[in-house]
């Protein structure tokens, strides 16, 4: 936690409040926050501050701004995802958020297993999403849309993301073209599942726009390859 | 797992045989490995094979080479971490280990828990760094070396490890020169502990020889950073 992320109306009044638990049990065990210490704090989907320390109590910690600081710039991405296993998708979306990608969707795929749309993580994605803002620094939560239906989302919904400055790339091991790196646009990246999509449904991205680019020979996990390919894509 | 690590000595006659629980278990309830079907082969330390398999049983299945395949390249870095949460040193070490690292050091910081030290995992890294090569279908182990005092080893193995065609790059936020990208040549990549270094010991990385280089204005976790930088600076 980097920031402290509060809701705007906790932060009407020229004095602000925390008082949810998990915040104030971290700046108690972690921080050990003192009156007069500084603390930085972000408005959700809004300015980012630093603030003195008024007062610490059991039930909240009282603050007052200091000056505003700057919010961080987010990657101009949009992460298409083949929903991956519950564990992965914490981890994928706090990473991805820390990151700064724009957009998260997850998407069905021969090679998910049904199963992992049951998961209770998807109704929670909104805790993970703060995780990764408060470690990042970050205010503006990314937009996450799922869509349970590979083909209409591929001929629907895909083609409408794609322009010609902002082109579509799908991580793909068999090709000979690479992933571009220190790109000065915006681009869409689309990540398989464990095992990769299948070859109709490569075939399906790239009849839809998408250009499959290669990675090299090593094959890596989703929840690693998101970091390693974002980093490769804007390290302009 | 993406290819099976045998050791030399399984591979000796012309039937070769997995025999590790692990291995078994994993091919029995994920690949369903069936008598015919062709399996990726990687010797420990050595080349990598795709096999036939000629038979299944519970405890071992025999295969035959059928042709050479590439091993792939290693990236040409040193990766000096400051130890971290055991959860997430296991991370880090199957991450860089699937990334093609050369090298990896664990070092002590002033930030680091000496609790850390204790972990079991680091008896375990033999594990982990299989997982890694499996998942890459990479057949060579990293060298991972520990110290466990800051000043000596930058002081006195830090340079030795630094040249004109390999410099070292320790990630910094309060720096204005960017972390480079897409080079052509070796480096060593020194990431500090959660919290960071303290200004002793990014003053001593420097007069050491390190380069202190910016990552932007986002603060992020040490197991996603690593990729990160990865991807970044072997873009080209």
């Amino acid at each position: 936690m980097n920031i402290v992320l509060l809701d705007p109306r906790q932060t009407e009044s020229p004095i602000w409040m925390i008082s949810a638990k998990r915040q104030l049990e971290h700046l108690r065990t972690h921080v050990n926050v003192q009156v007069g210490d500084s603390l930085k704090v972000g408005i959700r989907g809004g300015k980012r501050y630093l603030t003195e320390v008024l007062s610490v109590t059991e039930q909240q910690i009282q603050l007052q701004p200091i000056h505003e600081e700057t919010v961080p710039k987010k990657l101009p991405v949009t992460l298409i995802v083949a929903m991956p296993r519950p564990k992965v998708l914490r981890r994928l979306v706090m990473d991805s958020v820390t990151l700064g990608v724009e957009k998260i969707i997850l998407l069905h795929s021969y090679r998910v297993d049904k199963s992992y749309w049951q998961t209770p993580f998807l109704q929670q994605l909104n805790q993970y999403i703060d995780l990764g803002l408060e470690q990042a620094g970050d205010t503006i939560a990314p937009k996450i849309e799922v869509y349970k239906r590979f083909k209409p989302f591929v001929e629907d919904i895909l083609p409408t993301l794609i322009r010609a400055d902002c082109p579509a790339y799908v991580a793909h091991p068999y090709v000979e073209m690479k992933m571009p790196a220190g790109i000065q646009q915006g681009c869409t990246v689309v990540i398989g599942p464990e095992g990769g999509f299948i070859p109709y449904e490569i075939d399906l991205l790239i009849k839809n726009g998408c250009q499959a680019v290669s990675l090299g020979n090593r094959i890596i996990r989703t929840e690693t390859v998101i970091p390693y390919v974002l980093g490769r894509l804007f390290s302009h």
